[in-house]
């Protein structure tokens, strides 16, 4: 019997700058090449260069779409799964992950970072949110400087 | 035939403190004052205690519940909505408003937030969160020194 | 207080042939008349002719609607829950209501049958599906011959 | 790069009487044999009959789950999918497949098979349901006499 594959979430937005698909892609590669499965949106911009950099690095891909098509999905995911709910879906890439990477900021980014602070998952940003509350800021999110920091630091706080 | 309702979402914790529960108790009155259906996730914390508020000065209260009985809604709830899809049911209670006043910062509120921000809603804190990115801090959010003030400014801004 | 609203969910595609419309219209005059709360998917075709038949008799209609925003909600839906989960919010429908009452039959209405039988609520069908396994025909549905006699039934096995 | 996995999903209830059970791993074997990927509900009974059958021929099996945690997969499912919805996760369950096949007939599985036929996705029956509207049957659910039979028309029918 084979055992659950480790699952490391990356989040980010449907459009991508060039850095942050740089970072993106970079992440998807270091966790390929730890055998970590990763699990995204599915679409394009940050979740596609992700998929990218896992997948043409032999890594296993999930996609939790929010349509009703798995044609929808971006070329790299491996493993379509159609939630036909909409951006609702975004709480189950989360809660299906051991951690999560967030790149960039859109504000669904953020809102899948307040649900896995609500559940305790660790949550690692690359050029992503900060939040405070009545002047102090909130310090659950741990911040890295590259992509292989990103990364040791989500395996490391899985273990 | 009868109009549709205007509803205004007010989001929080499910534990309230005594401070968060006064304000939330007052929103509701300002809200059923003014006629407009209040809707919130329909547990405890603020979302009962706005539903007091609500409820006892005449207005209609709607409240999304996250599980799989109307039983678990506060006592203040006229129109439960059994979900039964647990936290995801959040983005409900944002979609189905024409504008959002939080009150305290639980995680959950966060994500409430960030969903109404995606969707270009009035967003209304008491109390509640700050977020920035980069060192630049996301004005989206506009805060309100007290609940008459907070249902004052989410009325005029859906109109 | 007020006490919550008892629920009665009236089921049917997004087209109606004329007497399903007849029939759904005259449902929902007979609820209203009865002081119960329609709760329907806030489309059009049986869920419209519902709504319109509740509305124009006094009656609460509550939609909760698949889509983004609560302006594909039928003119007579004075509560637009705005689901933004697609068809996954047919669950919804039933689990907030203390009987259903299905009239034609889509296969989005079996499903919401299936739901509504298994959490054991009363499902009373004019013109709906009839089931049967290996052939033993399953007895759970109640027949009824018209609309009045479909609200009664319903209602006579919520108390 | 990898292709989308080709996906299968098996429904059937989470208790399952032992010729259920033997029919569901046999479908499991047969698909894995066929490097045919599974997805299923992720839980007990037919499911994890289902898994077993694949995961111990070498193939993959999904499961789409209902609660928060991975914890509660059978132990046969390799790629645990956390939906937090409760049981609106059937209507991804098989949203996500090219087809469809049901053993058994609990209500739940009923409402999956409403689904599959709406969405126009083949569906093969074991000990299943049927149905029939005003007397008229619905020839829709093709049926099945064992799990070499049922794999091989769901195969036929995706291509």
């Amino acid at each position: 019997m084979k055992n659950k594959h480790i699952f490391v979430a990356v989040i980010g937005a449907s459009k991508a700058t060039s850095e942050e698909a740089r970072l993106a892609e970079e992440v998807g590669k270091e966790l390929a090449l730890r055998q970590v499965t990763l699990v995204c949106g599915g679409m394009g911009g940050v979740m596609e260069a992700a998929c990218r950099g896992a997948s043409l690095n032999g890594g296993l891909t999930i996609g939790i779409l929010p349509g009703n098509s798995r044609e929808e999905a971006n070329p790299y995911v491996q493993i379509p799964i159609v939630s036909s709910i909409g951006f609702a879906r975004n709480i189950m890439v989360v809660k299906s992950a051991q951690a999560v990477i967030a790149i960039g900021g859109a504000y669904g980014t953020l809102s899948e970072i307040a649900y896995a602070l609500q559940i305790e998952l660790p949550v690692i940003a690359l050029n992503s949110w900060s939040m405070s509350q009545n002047g102090k800021s909130d310090s659950a999110v741990i911040k890295a400087e590259n992509a292989l920091e990103a990364v040791t630091k989500a395996l490391d706080l899985i273990n």
